[in-house]
């Protein structure tokens, strides 16, 4: 059986943790030892150290397409030692965030503009790109709302800048929804509650790869 | 007056060192305190923390493609943050390597080919060039022969891979240089002894930029 190389991407508040454990749960039962659940920088000790100076936040002069050049770097050691011997094994890869999360966040987000991240993540990743794409579409507005309410006092005072960084991160996606036109990205409507979003997810999953579930 | 961005290129054995150490003395002697020297990663603290995982020996799994990615982003930080605000108070910068080594090393000693080298370093320099590049022009054979005899033992012992890794690099400067056709890259008779050397780079200055040298 070949291997499947399933991505989720979402902007932030879109749901996108809870949907991952949700389908972990059940893919387990369906396709364990043959899952392999990861998320850059994947265990990769090159690419952690690589997602260490990105983070860092001594490194407040890191230049927009320097940190996209690290992000890349870490996508490449990561797909790479992780993703393609798995893949290569026959398994169910099931990534959390991928080159789409550069086109919307840096791209779009912080303005670098689409080519040039495309090209770069061209190099990285050789054409290596997901098999399918779930995608938590979510309103941007919605997105603001939930960042709000939802998360803790620490973290819910949005500023004016980042209220814009994440619209644009929302148009981002909405543009490569647009291009895609279905093909790869498969989009769920994230104004459901979670257990619906998963059911949602759940049926694109075996309507795509019907012969890699047992009998429910 | 205007910045000038000078870089100085060659294969390993081509006497790149002792010509820098030469040009600088003379260039102080007109230019201070509008000379810049530097060498990626340039003293810029995030480039050098990058160079340390590229040099770390125990990465010996570092990917080749994420190599070069780890490259260009060093080199977009030391671009940023140190040539580009040099050039713009007006002086002199004369880096020791830049994009032309990852055409010459990366593309070519690592096979990786030109088109993705150039097309992340196009994105690390949004097109920022040297605008004058001296070249250290020796063949692979006498490169080789050099690096043989020149240097300590610790270091003289090359195996078949890094000749044939020495020779491709050797090949990609020639053909950048044939792209050139001289209008930036000038080249040098490295078969020259060092002096020789030495004054064909300065006679190339001072042809090039006539009006920033005071009268000798």
């Amino acid at each position: 059986m070949p291997g499947r190389f399933i991505t989720v991407e979402g902007p932030d508040g879109s749901g996108k943790t809870t949907l991952i454990q949700g389908l972990l749960a059940r893919l387990e039962a369906h396709l364990l030892p043959d899952l392999v659940a990861t998320r850059e920088p994947g265990g990769e000790p090159l690419a952690e150290k690589i997602r260490d100076l990105i983070l860092d936040p001594a490194h407040t002069d890191l230049d927009a397409r320097a940190e996209a050049l690290l992000y890349a770097a870490s996508r490449r050691q990561h797909l790479v030692h992780k993703i393609q011997p798995a893949l290569a094994a026959g398994k169910w890869v099931v990534c959390d965030r991928f080159v789409d999360s550069s086109i919307a966040y840096q791209a779009w987000g912080r303005e670098i503009g689409v080519a040039g991240i495309q090209a770069i993540n061209d190099f990285a990743t050789e054409g290596q790109a997901p098999d399918l794409t779930l995608y938590l579409d979510l309103s941007a507005e919605e997105g603001i709302r939930r960042i709000q309410t939802q998360r803790s006092d620490e973290y819910n005072r949005l500023d004016q800048e980042s209220i814009a960084f994440h619209k644009r991160v929302v148009a981002g996606y909405q543009e490569l929804l647009a291009k895609d036109q279905g093909q790869r990205i498969k989009a769920i409507d994230a104004s459901q509650a979670p257990e619906a979003c998963l059911d949602q997810a759940w049926k694109i999953l075996q309507a795509a790869y019907p012969e890699d579930f047992r009998q429910d």
